[in-house]
């Protein structure tokens, strides 16, 4: 497996993605790597990858794309950029997937700007895996798309449905709308529509309907569907409550403990550990043909090690395949 | 103060209600409470509330909306129901304020069809109070309106500053505008048309710009501006991953422990009462001409008890004099 890496997309780029890249390889005897990025201050970080060099090479590229750069504007104004690069390496089939902690929307941008989009495809949606209290659930999208179509929810309800199967190993996953109430009638006509659109279709029989937010840690569906905007703050919002609970459980659980406040801290810091949003393998950009990994801007080490592992995953479980084929069978008959 | 509540409103309606109003009544002695309801089930529930039934008085009704009838068809096809009649009781102004658990679609509604606005109010909002790292912040809408127009996100902003102000005591509320990312750019366009209403309005001051979703519980802002659906599903989010990680850390946490595992186990469950959502003691709709609180739900005795002391530390403020006095200072001149 192939994987084109941006070595200087993220916050703390290039030093953790580098040393990410090199503890990929190192663990993976069938994973070559492409750096892309700024040779000058790549290839000094790999001095100490020893044997693992052999399968790592780096494609020089002169521009980055910043945090905070309007993504296509950037992208059209910065033609060697590293996630542009990257765009072209798996635009060219020279890797089969790219994984990326830079800038998201232009990432985003870079799949839409070459279309390289799977049969049938409207839209690509982000997919990203959520902990529940019945296990891991997906939800997409979580920040491709802010102003989506009915049609392109359909198609994430879809999408997210073969990744939950596949990934996730859920046998017949469980599709939900994210929605303001659970009655049919509720929410904003993109909500409506959308409704309509999985009762109609060969998925009504997993489709649960709408859920409400609170259903997504209960773990009431695998897969949630929502637009890019809703569920790139719900993703984010996670985030945010996450550390506020793990910083009031520190102060007053620890606080009233005296023998055992060692213990009680170590399982906090493991519990901290396992859900850091930041060192989550990537979300996949689902409906790109070729594999498109996306980071969280702050991912460290650990994080893209993780990320290159689940692209090769990605890739075993031929997910595109699957996705174009039953795009083709769930297609409404008028289009 | 005289308060209309609505007795037959929440999933354990009359009960809870009832008992939270007694409580209500006996704690504040400047307080009149018309129960609105069934009066053959309301009724008994008095017998033991002493000399406060004095101050409680029954407002028979026949008709209750369920909790998962669709609103405006419900308030139509009911015109005896508690949550109607809560309404005309606050617009023939026999009331100062109402008080309802019940159906929060259809208490909205209510205030839809009667179009008791404040003067220049566009659309009532939602205010929900949040806790942050840095004390209570107050997010505007939270489900009242989940379409909305740039005007009346921004109206959110004016109304909800003023809230932050005189309930929360912060002196200059900052403002942020919940979206994908900081940059001015991010987002769709309602997103883009709200920030450039804000920027170019005599709030501009108090405005930080754009909001992500983690930035909530830190505590970036006083007043968090967005739309009905992104509120509503924040604030359902916020409840599940809030339950989620507390079961996470009662697991993980007490599980290790020995000797202090009840002193753990204490501080967990203070925690959990503290931050429970359905104990909150309810959220106005903002723009309204009169009070009215709309409680989560599932709340018990003690978030109705609180619910009406919100509805008389409302009064007292006079936020809705300052709402009109604010909303016209800063109408745009083309409007």
């Amino acid at each position: 497996m192939r994987i084109a890496l941006d070595a200087m997309g993220g916050d703390y780029a290039p030093g953790p993605i580098v040393a990410g890249a090199v503890q990929a390889v190192a663990a993976d005897p069938a994973l070559e790597l492409v750096l892309v990025g700024d040779q000058g201050r790549v290839e000094p970080l790999l001095a100490e990858a020893g044997s693992a060099r052999d399968r790592i090479e780096i494609f020089h590229c002169s521009q980055v794309v910043a945090m905070d750069e309007s993504p296509v504007e950037a992208l059209r104004r910065k033609p060697d950029s590293s996630i542009g690069r990257c765009w072209q390496l798996l635009a060219e089939k020279k890797v089969e997937a790219m994984v990326s902690a830079g800038n998201t929307g232009a990432v985003v941008a870079g799949g839409l700007l070459r279309r390289r989009f799977l049969k049938n495809v409207r839209r690509p949606g982000i997919a990203a895996v959520m902990p529940t209290l019945r296990g891991p659930c997906v939800i997409v999208d979580v920040g491709a798309n802010v102003a989506p179509e009915p049609q392109h929810l359909f198609q994430y309800g879809v999408m997210g449905s073969i990744f939950a199967r596949t990934m996730l190993q859920r046998e017949k996953p469980t599709i939900g709308l994210m929605n303001v109430g659970e009655e049919e009638k509720k929410g904003h006509d993109l909500a409506k529509e959308t409704h309509a659109l999985f009762n109609a279709s060969p998925l009504r029989q997993q489709f649960i309907g709408n859920i409400e937010g609170r259903d997504i840690h209960k773990g009431r569906c695998d897969v949630v569907v929502t637009d890019g905007f809703v569920g790139n703050v719900i993703l984010k919002v996670c985030e945010g409550v996450f550390e506020f609970v793990m910083k009031m459980v520190s102060q007053e659980v620890l606080g009233r403990l005296e023998v055992e406040r060692s213990r009680a801290s170590e399982a906090i810091e493991s519990l901290i550990g396992r859900y850091d949003y930041s060192e989550q393998g990537g979300a996949p950009l689902l409906g790109i043909d070729g594999i498109c990994i996306i980071c969280h801007g702050s991912s460290g080490d650990r994080a893209i090690k993780n990320a290159l592992s689940v692209a090769a995953k990605y890739a075993q479980a031929r997910l595109n395949e699957r996705i174009v084929q039953e795009l083709e069978a769930t297609l409404p008959p008028t289009n």
